[in-house]
């Protein structure tokens, strides 16, 4: 087991109506004024919008609100939030979204106590040193930026994707209602299933050694990921599936799962440049990468690949050989994301083999000569790994 | 999945020569003076003592000192810790040890803040409303204080041991070097086994539904705990088991298996009288407890116990009925204790059966008329519990 540093300090608040709970603990970190950023409306239209500024106006504390984040969210809404923040002297920054809208909101924190650009940060030529403090209520379980310390922006200029990591991006607090999640598109949900599994796999692929006890935690919670993901493909409101969907994500991504070894990171560098040319959904770009990821890097550890389709997808081993096994693991996957509705192809999200030259060319000068950890890859294993993707 | 709230703020920096780091992590924390409080000064010997001054020192950082912890720790150096804090200017609680030096720590730090006696806390006649700030370097896996939030300290008139939660008892780092815990008596590897196994208990057994996703977490660390406590019974130097110790004590007391659940602690009240009136160590207590507790609850949820044999023990289910499978699972917790060199009956922590209603009558005082969870406990319920655990 490597040395490591867990530090997850955010206050998780998880339940039935805890969104109404939000003025007090903005009260509790001494707020003042508060931007509420959002995505497209819908919490509008679904009257959380006014639960929320309810709650916030009951306990004494001001309120300015910022909408319109998409999707891979872009730097030019995290420009126009960075300014009301300073014009309006914001104190706290309060997320009601899902990934896309905590992550620009992490950026406006970033950038409302930054003199220059907040790209430097992201461009890596300057250090985050302080922020605005972040809140979130959680209406889309996905990215689990609710409990980590990252966010991804995209450049709009060049379509670059980028991500960051500060202990300044941990939210103070986070509620988490999986009510909230009931109206979700299937879509949504699967995609946000997906993003979820790839963030324990990316810890779950390492050569480091002695990982058996988080291992097997791993395991535990994508079982019950798999499970709960198809019971709401039928049941959209049961609510332990939604809950199970909700905390896991939280917690495959708030370090609990990459304690004591070297994580992997190599899917999501080769799928963030699926999601910066064809916009397409993170969670969409992640299912088609992962099964090709894995069947290239099935001899890697093929020992690991046989147990994650023992203990995660119950493949039977009787007469079969490791390989089998673990082919049969990476299959199981597969069809699972399809029972869920999410592509395992390029031609799935509209990306082109011909595209490939472009992607790999984008990704060298995003990630280098080489990334990943499980296996260093070059571009050539980048570019066959993308062609298994299409094949 | 009931609502919860889980927050486990405290940094935990955890592997080998971590130790050397707590000067910096003071200095993050801006302190100024520390209380190094130790036990028996078993660190001064192996050199642990003199290697965190240095690490104090060379952050500019004044300490003064108080070692003399005993097993329960007693409110008698708790007063001691606070008066000298309040002499000297303390303003950080170093605590160097085990459950018991942490918790005494604690102590000391809610009433260095306060006006009156600390016990007011502990008697429920006062609420905490601050305490110094508090930090670990462990060198006993077992309590889980360095990530909980409780504190038990044991008043020396009438030997009345009392617990306390409060928020201010989450320490702001935990220092976690396996390597520290290399030289520990077999029979105090064990009884932290014993110890941590029970905080999983205590949240696993449990009348909440829709539990599985956690349980399943839950069963992956006792398994992990399990191998880990029998390989240190040949190598007490085996840097991965030591680790796997450490890291599941931790998190089996900082609330991540109590999520969304009724937790019980029945087992605990009862092995609290025990400790108080023999002076028995905790885990000695808790494993001459819990195979009488499960045997008593065993019709609560016989699937619970029947699973719990079956993951957690691997207990053969062909041919054999719900009833069968339980009690086996039960009675291979039973040799896994007394494999590890603990106790599974009365006699042997020299507990005697004729002191049964000295005992309840104490717990009645303590916990009133019931108590526990899982099934709600009579005076009546515990003296069988106690009398099982005779037999």
């Amino acid at each position: 087991m490597n040395n490591f540093i867990f530090h997850s300090p955010t206050k998780f608040v998880f339940g039935k109506d805890t969104e109404k709970e939000v003025g007090q603990l903005l009260k509790s970190q001494k707020a003042k004024k508060v931007l509420i950023h959002y995505g497209t409306g819908s919490i509008k239209r679904s009257g959380l919008f006014d639960r929320v500024v309810k709650s916030i106006e009951e306990a004494g504390i001001e309120h300015v609100e910022l909408g319109g984040v998409v999707p891979n969210p872009r730097d030019t809404l995290v420009y126009e939030g960075i300014e009301l923040c300073k014009k309006e002297n914001v104190d706290f920054v309060l997320a009601v979204g899902g990934g896309s809208t905590i992550d620009s909101a992490k950026a406006i924190a970033a950038g409302a106590k930054y003199e220059g650009d907040f790209w430097d940060f992201y461009a890596r030529k300057a250090q985050m040193e302080d922020a605005l403090k972040i809140g979130v209520i959680l209406t889309i379980p996905a990215a689990g930026s609710e409990g980590s310390q990252s966010a991804v922006i995209t450049k709009t200029d060049g379509m670059l994707k980028r991500g960051l990591n500060s202990p300044f991006y941990r939210p103070q607090f986070s509620i988490i209602n999986p009510e909230l999640t009931y109206t979700l598109p299937t879509y949504q949900t699967s995609a946000g299933v997906v993003d979820m599994m790839g963030h324990i796999f990316e810890r779950y692929l390492t050569k480091s050694e002695n990982t058996l006890f988080i291992d097997r935690l791993a395991e535990g919670t994508l079982v019950s990921i798999i499970e709960a993901g198809k019971k709401l493909m039928d049941e959209p409101t049961n609510y332990d599936a939604r809950a199970i969907i909700c905390w896991a994500g939280t917690i495959a991504h708030n370090g609990f799962f990459g304690v004591g070894r070297v994580e992997d990171w190599a899917s999501h560098g080769l799928e963030h440049e699926l999601s910066a040319l064809y916009d397409v959904t993170h969670g969409a770009g992640l299912s088609v990468i992962y099964p090709a990821y894995m069947k290239y890097t099935l001899e890697e550890d093929i020992e690991k690949y046989k147990r994650f389709a023992i203990k995660v997808f119950g493949v039977d081993s009787t007469n079969k050989t490791d390989m089998q096994i673990a082919l049969e693991g990476i299959s199981e996957l597969e069809s699972f994301y399809e029972e869920m509705g999410m592509p395992t192809r390029f031609e799935g999200i509209g990306a082109k083999e011909e595209d490939i030259d472009k992607l790999v060319n984008k990704l060298q000068e995003n990630a280098g000569k080489t990334f990943g950890n499980f296996k260093k890859l070059t571009m050539e294993d980048a570019k066959k790994i993308y062609e298994l993707a299409c094949a």
